[in-house]
């Protein structure tokens, strides 16, 4: 099966942004073609959670490619929730295996931080299944009852959970495009605001703006995607056999591995899906580089720091390089990008594999992603 | 290249459909069952323009696989405005192309007669550019103004309009899923009341309620899909060339044909996207079927009726099928699926070639779609 290539990035800062959507979305681009030679695209990929409620604008493929100067090109908007950004790439990797495109560019965006929190908050609930939502279920709460079980489960401290964050937050000092580069301690996370009990202020990403790019080639550019899947899971969390585990990460990791034909083990850098802390570390398990129960003793002892054995999030992660929902997925293949390319600054890891996960809503709609540097 | 197959096909009938979003896709899929023996797929391709303001509800690509007990199976949502049904035939077909996938299942759907007109026709103009929209325009104002232009450069008459909705609403009253299934007169279109001069109601699809569903294949199936084309356009209705003619369709029809090696002389049944009547005389035009300017001779002189030279839009149309916008593309593709399969009852045609014309927003995410009767 051909494989396509990751041409080209360009990403915004994440954070608080005064800019409009577009604005957004155009400086992305901009920062694409400043690091490298925009030699044009067939066709645009475009992911968004829900500029329509966060914006108010509809029909936003076509606003994209007006505002970027391609009138006439393809423009179509893929949508998985929070994990549309890693839908973008992967159905642009499959424009380009389809031989339909030489070239593709990928857009994901979200623009959130303008709307009060409350509203916000409520745009957010509405991916988790309406059996849960009419008895106040939100995001993090029901992220702090999948962290409970873990903790019950398999004996995780709520101090080996806060090692995630400073983590995420250590990282995201190195990376200049992070929404928070400030550096915090495990007593910050542990004393700060209780979110939904365990999960603090700390455990949570942040609400934030941001858009990012990409340029897919069927010949050029540095590093390949060789293997991608996707899997979905119920919608409520109450129909599902375990908590403590993601069915659809472990069946979206299956196929990825099997297409691209290596195993966890030869991953060298991993960016996974961390909206709340704890879903790092079941991520990590469900990929398959740590055993179940296990990956919470990994970040205790430091193996999924920049330094370790596999460093995890080496962007900041969602934690500290934010979360504009629709575009995090994207954002994640472009630190690997980065990172395979040897163009990290001083976050560079010497790595070969690299990996991007991301989940769509609370975990059902889920997305594994594998690179590797093109000799 | 590979040229996927429509393997079976589902609807619910379209209009004021009191039952929910999630239902009506699965009375469509049921559809679907009941026509023909569904023997799964591997992903699902699902389309809708906007069921976040429409139905308060996110992350509908899960919802569906969920609600069809297909949970596990990828499904990613598509959306190009009121062209998404279109968009995600285009992309199942991709995926089929691909080779990553031997079957996907497509659906789209849109539930809107629930809330209020007012509010129905706000969330419907935010597909307007915001420049035009700032000023009061809504869609029926802008074909209001497209409609006078053709009138004032090619001399059609009003009365000619009135022949299109005549026409397919003569169609709908063939088909048993049509929102209308009554015929009416010229008098009748003349007299109504005036939506935008010079368009009354009877020149407007209607707002309905729809889902539709088809199995696509890599082998199986009675029709092929042969050719695909898509073009964007400006967001901005001022900012273009010409009123009369829409240039993405005259892009996506060219890359359609092109595909497919025909050209518009072979094609012997056409769904024409007819939001507005007088769109449907301008896209027979985009399409090469008629000359700029002749389209609503063709309709004055019958060509364009069940049993004309070309007959257009015979299930009725947006007009009288009825319009529930994410669905509309990829129920015209299910006509043409019936037509040339032999399945359309009462209005069959004798058919070999049929193609599929969409527009997104005020015409500018445009797709065509080509199809072929398996010998």
């Amino acid at each position: 099966m051909a494989r396509p290539r990751i041409e080209s990035v360009g990403m915004t800062r994440f954070g608080k942004r005064d800019v409009s959507f577009l604005d957004l979305i155009a400086e992305s681009f901009e920062d694409l073609c400043s690091r490298a030679d925009f030699q044009g695209a067939d066709a645009i990929f475009f992911g968004s959670m829900n500029p329509e409620a966060f914006c108010s604008d509809g029909n936003q493929a076509v606003a994209v490619s007006d505002r970027l100067g391609l009138t006439g090109l393809p423009s179509i908007r893929v949508e998985t929730a929070s994990s549309t950004g890693a839908a973008v790439i992967q159905e642009g990797a499959r424009a380009i295996i389809s031989g339909q495109y030489e070239s593709v560019l990928c857009i994901a965006a979200e623009k959130m931080t303008h709307l009060e929190t409350r509203k916000t908050t409520k745009i957010l609930a509405e991916v988790i299944a309406p059996s849960e939502r009419m008895y106040g279920a939100t995001m993090p709460a029901l992220a702090a009852l999948i962290t409970r079980r873990y903790m019950h489960e398999y004996g995780m401290t709520r101090e080996a959970l806060a090692k995630v964050a400073v983590k995420s937050h250590a990282n995201g000092v190195l990376n200049p495009y992070a929404h928070f580069q400030k550096n915090i301690d495990e007593g910050k996370v542990l004393g700060s605001k209780v979110v939904s009990d365990p999960l603090t202020i700390y455990d949570c990403a942040p609400i934030s703006d941001g858009a990012c790019c990409a340029v897919l080639s069927s010949t050029r550019g540095p590093v390949r995607i060789i293997g991608a899947g996707q899997s979905t899971d119920t919608l409520a969390v109450a129909d599902r056999q375990t908590l403590t585990s993601f069915s659809a990460t472990r069946r979206a990791a299956a196929r990825a591995f099997d297409a691209a034909g290596i195993s966890p083990s030869d991953i060298d850098v991993a960016e996974v899906h961390d909206a709340f802390t704890s879903f790092e570390i079941i991520g990590t398990e469900d990929l398959g580089f740590f055993e179940p129960g296990q990956g919470w003793r990994a970040v205790e002892c430091g193996a999924t720091e920049l330094n370790g054995e596999l460093p995890v999030n080496p962007s900041g992660g969602l934690k500290a390089r934010g979360h504009p929902v629709g575009a995090s997925g994207l954002a994640q293949a472009i630190e690997i990008f980065l990172q395979l390319s040897g163009d990290a600054d001083g976050r560079q890891i010497d790595a070969r594999h690299g990996l991007a996960q991301s989940l769509g809503g609370l975990a059902n709609n889920n997305f594994v992603t594998i690179m590797e540097a093109v000799d």
